[in-house]
C-alpha cells in the first residue's frame, strides 16, 4: 500500500484513523498480547462509519434508539476500545486503554458485554457477533413497527472477519436475515485475506459476495481504505431494503512491516516495527498520546448523535406516563407487575383440574397466559413449532408483511436462533424464547454459553428431554445434556414435573434479568403432581418436599421432570411395605444450591438412604446423593449410563430400568 | 404430479422405486411413527443411483473400495433400510423392516452406525451426514493417491435435505469440500420445498445452487422424478473435477394425499391414504410384500459391484503379504505393533530430560514420534496450527496439488472439522486428529457427541484448556467443558499433567478402536512430574499415586493437568508442616472408573481429607471427593465457580485462588 498517497488524499480522515491504529499498537505492546492487525486494517471503515453515519451519544450509551455497532471479529477488541475512548465514552478512559487485558480492566482481551456501556455484545468466539446482529435487527424491525419511527429507527452495523464467515453459524445468520429482509442490518466484511494459519485460500475459496447474494442480501465490494468509497457504500446500503454486506478489501496491519501477513493478525510488539509504522502514518505523538485536535475531532462525532438523542427525548417525553413506563420497563427486561398473579391463578386452576399432559404442552398453557400479558415476548422455534409448543394464538408471524408479528420461524438453525435471541435481549425491548429438541442443545451450545456469560436472560424451550421421546432414538435422546447445562455457570436449568412446576419455572425465567433459563420439557404425558395449590413458587426453592414419609423416614427419593411420577409410584410401593419414604422434587439444582444450608438440610436431612432418579447421566446428582459435606449416606442412582435406543418410550423406561419397581428394589437394598 | 405418466414413461424403474415407497409406508404405519415423505420423494434418485452407479456388494458390505452412500437426511431412514433389504444386505431382513423403530431392531428411528453393515454413518442430527461425507471424500482422495486407483477409487454419494442445508455445519462442509476440490463427492439435494413447520420459504429463500457454486462446486438442477435426467446428472457429476451438487426437484410424499405438505414429512399412518397411494403407484402386493420379479431386479443391482469386488480382490491378493496386512490393519483402525515401544522410549527420554513445556508442546513431541510411524494419521486444525501444535515435519499439506499430504487446514470450522474427522474414521484407512481451543468444543459438540455414539475413535486435540490461557479472557477459557465431556458416554477425556502423561494419553487414544478421545492440553508451561520412568502406562489406570505421604497420611490431593504442579507444591507445604499428604494424578476419570474397586480404594482410601484441584467447575469431581459409596470424607474443591477473566495467567490463578497456598490452607482447615 502507498501509505503516503492515502495520507495525502484525505489528511483529516487519515489522522483520525491513525489514532485508532496507534492506540492499538501501543495497547497491544503494553499488554504484550492481543491482535494488532485487525483494528489497523479496519480503522478507515470504522472512522467513516462513526464520523458520517453512526448515531450514538457517548454520554448516553444506553439510549434505546442508538445505532448498534457490533465487532463480530472480537479479537480486534482494541478497535472498539479505541473508538470508545476517542469519542468520549466515560467507561473507557485512557487508563483503561493502558490496562488492556489486565485484571479488573474493562478492556478485556475480547469485548465483554457489561464491562462498559457501549459494548453491545460479547464477541470473540467467531461468528457470534454477526449472528447476534440478526437478533438486534429483528428487534429493531419489530419495535419500529410497534412504536413507530419516532421512537425506534436505527441501524445495526457489524464488522465481521473471514473467521466469522467460515463459521457455520454465519450461514444460519445470513439465511435468516436474507429471508427476513432486515433492511437496517449492514455488515462490513473485513476482506483482508489472512487468517492465523496463513492466507484464507489455504482453507477457503468461497466467493463471499455471491454467497450473501444467494440468500437475498444487497452486496457491494469496495476498497476498505478509501473513505469516499466507504461512505458511498454505506449510503447505498442504508437505502436498500435488503440486509447489506459491504466487502471491504483491506490490508491487515496496514502500514507496518507485518502488513498482509499472518504475523500481522497477532500481537505486534516489536518496538522498531511500531516506530516504523507510526512514522509511515506521519504520527509523531508519544505512546498512548492522541493530539488534542485529533481527539476533538473524534469527540465531535458524538454531537450528531447527542442532538438526535435530545430530539428523541423530547418525543419520548411527549408520551403518556403509562407508555413511557412500559417502554422503559421492557428495555429493562422487567416482567410486568401483573405476571405473578396470572401465574398463581393458572397454578390454582391446574391444581384443581389436574390435567395429564406433557410438560411441553404445559409450557404452551403457560404461554397462553403470558403472551397476551407480555407484548414484548417474541417466540420461535427451529422448525419444530408443533413439537415444542411454542406458538400461541394471536402472536402473528414475524415477517416482511407483518413486522408486528411475534413468532419467528427460525428455520433449522438452532445455533443461529440462540445467537439471534442473545441479540434480541441485548437490543432490549423484546423478550425472546425459542424452542428445539433438548438434544440439539449441542448445536446451540456456542451461543447458549454466551447467554450465560453475558447474563442475557434468553429462555430456551427444550422439549423431548429424555429417552421419553421414544422411537427417534439415541441421536435425539439427550442423556448428558442436563449435566452439561448444570455445569455451565449462570444458567438456570428447569426440569419441571408437571404443569404447576412448569408455570413456576416460566415465572422465574421471565422475571430473571441476568440469567438465561433452559426449560427441559417432556414429550410424554405426565400427571399433575402438585395437587394442592400454594401461592408460593416452590420451584424457586430449587427442590422441595413433594410427598412426606409416613412414620419413620428411611428413604428419600429425589427426582426431576418426568421421573417425579416414578418416584411417587416407588414411594407408594415402599410405604406399602412399611418403609417411610419422602419424595423430593428437584426442578432446579441451581436454585436449591442458592438456598441457605438450613433449608437444604430440612429437605435432605442426614440419615435416610437417598436415591436420585433422572433419565440422564448421574454426574450432576452426585452432590445431592453423596452429601454436601461428605455425610455418610447410602445412595443410589436410577438413570442412564450410556446412550439411549430407538423404541417406544415405555419400552425404553422398562429396558433401562427406570421404573418404580426398580427404584423400590434399590431402596430396599440400601436400607436392608 | 401426474403419477400415471411417470409410471408409463419408465415402468420398470417405476416399480422398483415403488417398492421403496410402499415398504416405507408399511413400516411407518406399523411403527406408528417415523417419516414417510422423504423416502417417497427421493425413491427415484435412489433407484437410479443404485441401479446405474453405486458400486456395492451386499454380500461384502465392508469392502474397502465400495462407493459410500450417506443419507444425511437421516429421518428418512426407511430409504436406507428399504434399499438394503431390497438389494440383499444380510443384516436387514424383512423382519427388520417390520420391526422398524422397535427395541433391539437394527432399523432404528434414524440410521445408526454399527447396527448393520452398510449403514455408513449415524445421521439424524441434520447436516452431519453431508459434513461426514467431506471426511469420507478426503480419505478417499488421500488413499487413492497413496495406494493407487487399483485399490482405492470410489465415490461418496449423499442425500441431503433442506434441513441439512440450513444447518450451519453444512456451510463449513461445503466450503471445505469446495476448497479441496473433492472430485468424488456427489450430493443430491432433496429439493422438496417442505419442512416440519411448513414451506421452506417461511424460513429460507437461499438459492442453494448459487450458494454451492460460490464455494466452487459443480452444480446441476434436475427433475428428481425423471430417471433419465437423474442418470445424466450423475454421469456429468462423475466427470467433473469438482465436488458436485445435484438439486433434485422432488415432491415429498409423492403420489399420496399428503404430497407437497408438512404432513407428508411425518408419519403417514392413515390406512386409506396408504391404500390410495399404493393404488396410484399401481402396486397390488400386500403390506411388506415385494413381488419376486421386482425384488430380483433389485438384487441384480449388487452384481455389478460384486463383479468389481472380485476383480478388486484379485488385485489386492497380488500385493505382498506385508502390504496386505498393513492395508487391512489401517482399515481396522489398529495401531501398529511398534507403537508402544516408541512411546515407552519417549517416556524414558522425557523422564530423564524433564523438560518444562506446555502439554500442547508435549503433544507435538509425541506426534513427532507417532506420525513417522503411523502413515495413516491425518492431522489438522481449525486455523490454530501454531497454537494447537498439531503439525509435525514431513506431513505435507493435503490439497489439490498434494493428495498424499497428511495435514488438513480445516479453516475456522470446528464443527465441520469434527464431522469430517468422523467421516474419515468411518471411511477407514486413515486416523484423523484435529485441534482447536478447548472452549470451542462448544462449536464442535454436535459432531463430538456422534463420535461417542458411533464409537468413532477420533482424537480431539483441545489446547488452551483453562484460565491458564490468560488474556484472551472468559470467552476463550473453558470452565465447564471438562465436566461436560466427562458427562458424555463413551468419551475419553485426558488431561495430562506433563509430557509423560501426554505420551501415555496419546498411546491410549491411538490404540482405541471404538472410543473417541479428547486431549485437554495446557497453553502454559508445566514441569515434568513423572521423573521416574515406568514402562507401565499409568494414565491407563485413570488415576494413580504420583507422590506418597510421608508418615501418617492425612490428606489426599487430587488434580489433573496443569493443577498437578499446584498439588505437588501444596504437598510440599503440608509435608513441611508435618501433614502427610498424598498426591493423586487424575488424567482420565473414565479409565479410573473402569478400574476394579480394590485399585480405586488403594488410590483413594477412606480416612484422609480429600481436596480436588482443577481450574474448572467442580461437578465431575464430586464422585471422587464425596466417596463412591458415600463414605464420610472431609472434602474440598479448589477450582472455578464461575467464568474466568482477562488477565495474565499467573494473575488469574492467584485471583481465583487456585494456588498451593490456598490448597494447603484448605487442607489444614479440613483436618484441623
Amino acid at each position: 500500500m502507498d501509505i503516503a498517497a492515502l495520507r495525502a488524499a484525505h489528511p483529516d480522515h487519515w489522522m483520525k484513523a491513525a489514532a485508532i491504529r496507534t492506540l492499538t499498537l501501543d495497547a497491544v505492546a503494553a499488554a504484550n498480547s492481543g491482535h494488532s492487525g485487525m483494528p489497523m486494517g479496519m480503522a478507515d471503515v470504522a472512522t467513516v462509519l462513526f464520523e458520517k453515519h453512526l448515531r450514538f451519544d457517548p454520554k448516553a450509551p444506553r439510549w434505546a434508539d442508538r445505532d448498534r455497532f457490533i465487532l463480530s471479529a472480537g479479537h480486534g477488541s482494541m478497535l472498539v476500545y479505541a473508538l470508545m475512548y476517542l469519542t468520549g465514552y466515560e467507561d473507557i478512559t485512557l487508563q483503561q486503554i493502558k490496562d488492556f487485558r489486565q485484571w479488573g480492566a474493562r478492556t478485556a482481551g475480547h469485548p465483554e458485554y457489561g464491562h462498559a456501556a457501549g459494548i453491545e455484545t460479547t464477541t470473540g468466539p467467531l461468528g457470534q457477533g454477526i449472528a447476534n446482529s440478526v437478533g438486534f435487527a429483528i428487534a429493531e424491525e419489530h419495535l419500529r413497527a410497534r412504536f413507530g419511527t419516532s421512537l425506534i429507527n436505527h441501524y445495526t452495523y457489524v464488522i465481521a472477519g473471514d473467521g466469522c464467515l467460515m463459521e457455520g453459524v454465519s450461514q444460519e445468520a445470513i439465511g435468516l436475515a436474507g429471508k427476513q429482509e432486515l433492511s437496517h442490518l449492514i455488515v462490513f466484511w473485513d476482506n483482508n485475506g489472512i487468517t492465523i494459519d496463513g492466507k484464507v485460500d489455504i482453507a477457503d475459496v468461497t466467493n463471499q459476495p455471491a454467497r450473501f447474494a444467494a440468500s437475498g442480501w444487497h452486496v457491494q465490494e469496495i476498497d476498505g481504505h478509501d473513505p469516499v468509497a466507504i461512505n458511498t457504500a454505506i449510503e447505498a446500503a442504508k437505502k436498500d431494503k435488503r440486509p447489506s454486506m459491504i466487502a471491504c478489501k483491506t490490508h491487515i496491519a496496514l502500514g507496518s512491516s507485518a502488513q498482509d501477513t499472518s504475523k500481522g493478525h497477532g500481537a505486534l510488539t516489536d518496538a522498531k516495527l511500531i516506530a516504523d509504522a507510526k512514522a509511515a502514518y506521519g504520527w509523531t505523538a508519544g505512546a498512548f498520546e492522541v493530539p488534542a485536535q485529533i481527539k476533538a475531532g473524534w469527540e465531535a462525532m458524538g454531537q450528531r448523535g447527542a442532538a438526535a438523542h435530545a430530539e428523541w427525548t423530547a418525543r419520548f417525553n411527549a408520551l403518556s406516563d403509562t407508555k413511557k413506563a412500559d417502554f422503559e420497563r421492557i428495555f429493562r427486561a422487567e416482567a410486568p407487575k401483573g405476571l405473578p398473579a396470572k401465574i398463581r391463578a393458572l397454578k390454582k386452576e391446574i391444581s384443581e383440574k389436574q390435567p395429564k399432559v406433557a410438560t411441553r404442552k404445559s409450557s404452551e398453557m403457560v404461554l397462553d397466559v403470558v403472551n397476551p400479558l407480555m407484548k414484548e415476548t417474541i417466540g420461535g422455534s427451529a422448525d419444530l413449532t408443533g413439537s415444542n409448543n411454542t406458538l400461541t394464538k394471536d402472536l402473528g408471524t414475524f415477517g416482511v408483511e407483518n413486522r408486528k408479528g411475534r413468532y419467528v420461524y427460525f428455520g433449522i438453525r438452532e445455533h443461529g436462533m440462540a445467537a439471534a435471541m442473545n441479540g434480541m435481549v441485548l437490543h432490549g425491548g423484546v423478550r425472546p424464547y425459542g424452542g428445539t429438541f433438548m438434544a440439539f442443545t449441542d448445536y446451540a451450545r456456542g451461543a447458549m454459553r454466551l447467554s450465560a456469560l453475558m447474563g442475557a436472560p434468553v429462555i430456551y424451550v427444550m422439549t423431548h428431554d429424555s429417552i421419553g421421546l421414544g422411537e427417534d432414538g439415541p441421536t435425539h435422546q439427550p442423556v448428558e445434556h442436563l449435566s452439561m447445562l448444570r455445569a455451565t455457570p449462570n444458567t438456570y436449568v428447569f426440569r419441571p414435573a408437571d404443569t404447576v412446576e412448569t408455570a413456576e419455572a416460566w415465572e422465574i425465567a421471565l422475571t430473571s434479568t441476568s440469567t438465561p433459563s433452559v426449560l427441559a420439557l417432556s414429550r410424554q404425558n405426565l400427571p399433575t403432581v402438585r395437587k394442592t395449590h400454594t401461592n408460593t413458587n416452590l420451584t424457586a426453592k430449587g427442590a422441595y418436599v413433594l410427598a412426606e414419609a409416613t412414620g419413620k423416614r428411611q428413604v428419600i427419593l429425589m427426582a426431576s421432570g418426568s421421573e417425579v411420577e416414578i418416584a411417587l409410584a416407588a414411594r407408594d410401593q415402599l410405604e406399602a411395605a412399611g418403609i417411610g419414604t419422602r419424595v423430593v422434587s428437584v426442578p432446579s439444582m441451581e436454585l436449591f444450591r442458592a438456598q441457605d444450608e438450613a433449608y437444604r438440610k430440612r429437605v435432605l436431612p442426614a440419615g435416610p438412604a437417598r436415591i436420585a432418579i433422572e433419565a440422564g447421566v448421574r454426574q450432576s446428582w452426585d452432590w445431592l446423593l453423596l452429601g454436601e459435606r461428605g455425610r455418610e449416606a447410602k445412595a443410589a442412582f436410577v438413570g442412564m449410563e450410556g446412550f439411549g435406543a430407538s423404541a417406544p418410550a415405555e419400552v425404553l423406561y422398562e429396558k433401562f430400568g427406570i421404573t418404580a419397581a426398580n427404584v423400590a428394589q434399590k431402596a430396599k437394598g440400601l436400607i436392608g
